[in-house]
């Protein structure tokens, strides 16, 4: 019974209406692992270079997340994303991306992590995300992520996977391209008819909607006056996420539910800050006290 | 004690993905005073031409809607509007505008509408909302609507407005106009400033976020899938908001919250059908069970 995430890790350059980072730690698992230790002790499965500090690995450990599936190639340097936001915060460029080690990352899960029961494959190639989910034995939840560049180029190796997993995580946009329905719902809706139990489409700033059985579930975002830095939400939507139904064995639906709400206000902190330093200045108690707010919020 | 909205009432032809609309009733004040009248016996106040046929007035009637200020002007033509929907609905050109006799429209006020306690001030010009305020002698609450082209032409008068106002509608693109911030929860918070003691930013499908002394409350879009022809859902709110509003003695913050939701739920039986073909074939029951579907679908 663990938590696994096989992702990126990488050194993140982002530049904001309000400011830049330069060579911060980022990456989908970095986000993911991050979040998910506020609820459970995750496993992080991840490539780095010869240039990644032992103070990064050293706040992995301090949050106690599993690093011995984080392999270091000492001849390769860390993945490296340049980012720019514009004005509204809900666009950006990629200004550069080196791929560098992760261009060639083979995941291999260490033998005592094939037994991890909820695992999720942060956003890589669906080919790479299949390899993973071929080494874990019997996982009780599998959660992927995709992107529109898989789901142009690798439309095949993404239906063959689809119908593995439990859940989907992708874009509203990424949604309308998979099944060319612009209709939100519809579009939900046509993607779970592609093999995943359930299905959910992040909308950035207007929150996300679950597709499962029990029905179409709406989550605005938390609101905040903050957004200093989207970067990582997506992800640390996912690691509240998982993290929480990790720990919470109440029956669905309104597990999934409580979920997707701690997802929202786990991402609601981490856009309040660059990178991880919001995250660095939060505990359970803060997410828990923000969960209440979150849902006095929806009450009426 | 009634519910009174001032606005415009046109002819509408519609073009969308799903089929188009020719000459059918539409305007501010008809979606407001139909949708209303599920709660109340609303008053309307608006002007027509002499092209106008009895048949709408006839519609009017049968939903108990107090006609009184519909003023139909013998040597004019009523409003037309020509509008075409984009692809994903939440786009529209605006193809034809015939003013006609709403061009020169000068609200007056029967004299028993005067008490009107809860007064919807549909889009039209800041003065012309003014004037109409005047003329009401001790309102309870006063809703007023407006748009991109009154913030960019009539700045001033619409700022001599606001404090008047009890709530402001608008879009969320207007309020980021208004106010210049691009986050939406700074945007709403600014436009409080300007005198309303609440605010509803309007996000379409995303739905809409409400600011008062109660802080921020945002409510998703009633997730449907059969989005035929979004004209009329932001009056269609408004009817619902008032409505609910007026029939309800719970008190704040509660109330301005449920109604809200209620103000949703009609929004989604509008865009269900062209014009007013969905709000023809509904009644309060069915809007009281969407609204029970709706609380249980965000509830975690």
């Amino acid at each position: 019974m663990s938590v696994l995430v096989v992702g990126s890790i990488a050194f993140d350059s982002i530049e904001t209406p309000h400011g830049t980072l330069d060579n911060a730690l980022g990456g989908s698992a970095s986000y993911f692992s991050y979040t998910a230790s506020f609820f459970t002790k995750p496993r992080l499965v991840g490539v780095v270079g010869k240039d990644f500090p032992d103070e990064h690995k050293h706040l992995f450990r301090s949050r106690d997340i599993d690093t011995e599936g984080l392999v270091t190639q000492p001849d390769g340097l860390t993945f490296r994303w340049k980012g720019r936001y514009h004005q509204d915060m809900n666009q950006r460029d990629t200004v550069e991306v080196h791929l560098n080690v992760f261009g060639t990352f083979n995941p291999v899960l260490p033998e005592r992590f094939r037994d991890s029961s909820h695992v999720f494959l942060a956003n890589a190639s669906p080919v790479v995300q299949a390899k993973v989910l071929d080494q874990v034995r019997r996982p009780r939840l599998v959660l992927a992520d995709t992107m529109d560049l898989w789901i142009s180029t690798q439309h095949n190796e993404l239906m063959a996977l689809l119908p593995r997993l439990d859940g989907l995580l992708l874009n509203d946009s990424e949604a309308q391209l998979l099944t060319g329905k612009t209709n939100l719902v519809a579009a939900g809706q046509a993607v779970r008819k592609l093999g995943p139990r359930f299905v959910i489409l992040k909308k950035g700033e207007h929150g996300a909607m679950l597709f499962s059985d029990d029905g179409v579930f709406v989550v605005p975002a938390f609101p905040t006056e903050k957004v200093v830095d989207p970067t990582g939400a997506g992800d640390s939507f996912a690691g509240g996420l998982v993290g929480s139904l990790f720990t919470d064995d109440s029956p669905p639906p309104g597990r999934l539910r409580r979920a997707m709400a701690y997802g929202t206000v786990v991402a609601s902190l981490t856009v309040e800050g660059f990178g991880l330093d919001r995250l660095k200045r939060t505990d359970r108690a803060e997410i828990d006290r923000r969960l209440d707010e979150y849902r006095n919020m929806l009450a009426f």
